[in-house]
């Protein structure tokens, strides 16, 4: 039997999570049981992430009305400690190391991605309060943690997604507190059913518009007092979306609501990306696990349906043609390598200051090819189930449409390769290339595989050189480059994963070599799409 | 203003089209009034489409109810010569060249192609009786034409999608006819409200289980006899699906169906694959189609959506940052190139017999990078939209689950790399390719552009290399070779057609540039898809 790897072997094979482990006081038979209990929740939950895509979210009344089960489910996570198991226990949490945090919400993830996203922004917002505001992470952590309020995060205006120079939501001082005056779109569960109260971390201008993103300042905005009183936050709509239609996307008008400022005026941008660090690990995961479930049931239906084969026997399983077989391994290793780099990022993003530069690197690679691989992993095993999977009775469709926001939401993929090219490379003059270069070209050495460690070194080579190169280009030609930089990175980064992968049983090995075999080709064409001149692009 | 190259303009520069359009007697003239006249409908269609999307089709009492305005608006294409033009004039028809109807059905099928499911099974339909039943076709062929009527296709059933050999479903004689008696499933408008009979084209058993293809025969079995009685055909369900919504996909269950031979007994799957010559064309203009609209919608969302810029100024218009440049040019370099695919096609269908050999080596690149090109164009848009995209409130998120069906129906990926790999190129010992590698270099050297021509005469040199390479691949190594043979054959043939477009005006050229700049690179990595060794594969 094959499949994706599993998460407890690549987990074991990630360099520092030992140390990780030892730390929180966690040894072999603890990881395994949560992760066991991971898979025994994520099979509850499958049918709750079937019937929410059927019966999405509604407005009744003013209010968003959550597909049904989500109430109950939503509290029993948070009683059994689901929410944020990685914040510290005096908060609420568990104090589970970040890599297994995420080896364990891959399978809930790939069961009901859009449920999770409410736990996702109150974990996030649990974060991002006991490290900029002690005063109120000690009233909301704990309950964040514990399902009875939720967070959210509000950023995009209609005026500005990726731009957040140009947000417009005021804040006014009022007596100690603030106001806030304005419309927020795109907002993740901005309004549900499931908890006594919900707090927004919002984004507001305090400075004037001329300052950009260095006027705007973070604010804590519950949609009730602690008496519960509701705040004048009223919800325009929910959107008709592609997929996630168990996740009500939300836009809000706050006429006055109160709140309270989290650090200090005029660091909101930088206090929340504090934040987006593990959104955007988040948005890893959940490639990840949906690339994982996808594979999985590719390969279950091709084990079961019977096609073709010798006309004058019974037909065969799909299984065993060459060509299902290859879009099977195809799968299997795309889910298997993304499974290694949120792992490698949940123990890097607690590291030493050296890994969180590597995690830095790495965060818009997971972000990208997290969501390109499940949008692939969700495709092939469509392709894979034939017409039954372009059927609604299957899950197959429903992880391309969930899979299809991964590359948009939490920084469009034109961010993300702004960000790896011109502060991740060019800013920081490649020293974290040569960090991540030195420390995949060790794991390679030792990888026991000749073949594989020779393709890997010519990715790596090349993949040097393009930094270099890249080093010199300016203005359009560099903007132009992006892209291709960032698919170069990921090639370099998936070929050192792949060798990793070498070491973990015969089936793991064939997925590495799959992914090796083309690595220098695939890489051949990132160094073309890193030079695109400027007289390819009308 | 750029967008994909104009139809028109490709149309004019496919080599034969002059001549098709001359026997047809068309002037320059009549062949841009039919254009015009084209995108007059398409726009009249747009909305139909998006309703229909919405709307669905639902089973009322044992009967298919279309959305709101099928019927009138079928009637009125049938009315209007839309359905059939290619066919003769003496049978409905207008007579026009087949390259010309896919020049005219690419903006329809942009705008509406689950209900233009329809015709293009009719006008199959009314082709197939043409060829292979005079007697029939005198009776049926008008009525399919002028929509009082329709026709389907019933090949697959549960157990027999892309192995025919299989097929169950059972023809006896009664007689001067015969009676079917079987299940037939994932039949494209199998029952419907907007004609007044139905014929369905449908393989049938007339000979032993053991003969496989060889004891199937074609039948025309109509839905009610010329008096109006309904023969025993049951619709047994309406497939839920992740687009094509418009386009009722039905199972439907034959009792002892009165029916018609069509040819000779033991004939029908060759003569079946006569019409699916043309529905698989049809699925590379659906894809053109589709990718044609994408590339505009985003092209036009870019120009009029404002983000970013100098954070003093007012925001710019996305189209300005190089990076959206760079897609809205993959975008509609890919619609263009797609294009000129499916015009040379319909140029060739009509051809010498060596046209028509190199149009069965080219179908199987048309089906398939016409369903490919139509995905990662609807994907693209999205992308470019961002969150807007993601949304109901735009069609990209509709083309997107609209497009992907096309890699599965008429034939997967897999049976038409197996098409391409097994008869085009081995079994014909590579004569079509050493054609195409001709007509290829001919119109390469004649482009003007030396850097364009020394790309694409890289990348032929290396595909007649794989080509020969590919001669001596046996067993599970030819196998595992077909989809990569596929992509390297596509990668060729992208280059060729690329040029054509270098004479075609400044943007048409910069689209040839993107295109030919990364295609070695693409070539390399279709080579290594070629040559999988068997250990890198589960």
């Amino acid at each position: 039997m094959t499949g994706p790897v599993a998460v407890s072997d690549l987990l074991a094979a990630t360099p520092g999570w030992a140390e990780r482990a030892g730390s929180a006081g966690l040894d072999a038979t603890d990881v395994a049981q949560f992760l066991a209990e991971a898979e025994r929740l994520a099979a509850d939950l499958t049918p709750l992430g079937d019937r929410a895509d059927r019966e999405g979210c509604r407005l009744e009344a003013g209010r968003v009305r959550t597909p049904e089960g989500y109430p109950e489910t939503y509290a029993r996570l948070g009683a059994d400690g689901w929410i944020a198991p990685d914040i510290a226990p005096e908060l609420g949490g568990l104090g589970l190391p970040l890599a297994l945090h995420a080896a364990m919400t891959l399978p809930l993830e790939a069961a009901a991605a859009p449920f999770l996203m409410a736990a996702a922004a109150s974990r996030a917002g649990a974060h991002l309060l006991s490290q900029t505001a002690p005063d109120l992470a000690g009233t909301w952590a704990p309950r964040l943690a514990s399902g009875d309020w939720a967070a959210t995060i509000c950023m995009s205006e209609p005026d500005a997604g990726s731009d957040a120079g140009r947000i417009r939501t005021r804040a006014t001082r009022d007596g100690e507190g603030w106001r806030i005056e304005g419309t927020k779109c795109w907002i993740s569960f901005g309004d549900q059913d499931m908890t006594a109260r919900i707090g927004h971390l919002l984004l507001a201008r305090t400075g004037p518009m001329e300052q950009g993103t260095r006027g705007l300042s973070l604010f804590l905005v519950p949609d009730r007092d602690e008496a519960g009183a509701r705040a004048p936050i009223t919800v325009g709509r929910i959107e008709e979306k592609l997929g996630l239609h168990g996740s009500p996307t939300c836009t809000l008008a706050f006429a006055g609501a109160p709140a309270a400022l989290i650090g200090e005026e005029g660091w909101g941008v930088p206090l929340l990306f504090h934040m987006i660090e593990r959104m955007r690990l988040q948005v890893g995961v959940q490639g990840a696990g949906i690339a994982r479930r996808a594979a999985t049931l590719a390969r279950g239906y091709a084990e079961e349906r019977r096609q073709g084969g010798d006309p004058a026997a019974p037909p065969v399983p799909i299984v065993r043609h060459p060509d299902v077989r290859r879009q099977l391994t195809a799968l299997d290793a795309g889910a298997s390598v993304l499974t290694a780099l949120v792992l490698e990022l949940g123990v890097l993003l607690e590291g030493s200051e050296e890994d969180r530069a590597l995690a830095a690197f790495l965060l818009p690679l997971a972000k990208t090819f997290g969501g390109e691989g499940a949008s692939a992993g969700a495709d092939g095993a469509i392709q894979v189930l034939g017409g039954a999977g372009y059927t609604s009775e299957w899950p197959a469709e429903r992880l391309l449409r969930d899979a299809r926001i991964l590359t948009i939401y939490e920084g469009t993929t034109g961010m993300q390769a702004q960000d790896l090219t011109l502060r991740r490379i060019r800013k920081d003059e490649g020293r974290t290339a040569a960090l991540l270069d030195a420390r995949a070209r060790a794991e390679i050495a030792g990888c026991g595989d000749e073949r594989a460690a020779s393709a890997a070194t010519e990715v790596l080579d090349r993949f040097a050189k393009l930094v270099r190169d890249s080093m010199k280009a300016e203005g359009e030609r560099l903007l132009l480059s992006a892209d291709g930089m960032l698919r170069a990175a990921w090639v370099a980064v998936e070929s050192w994963l792949a060798c990793r992968m070498i070491g973990l049983g015969e089936d793991a090995a064939t997925q590495a070599r799959f992914l090796l075999h083309n690595a220098p080709a695939r890489m051949a064409l990132a160094e073309a799409q890193a030079s695109l001149p400027p007289d390819t692009v009308a």
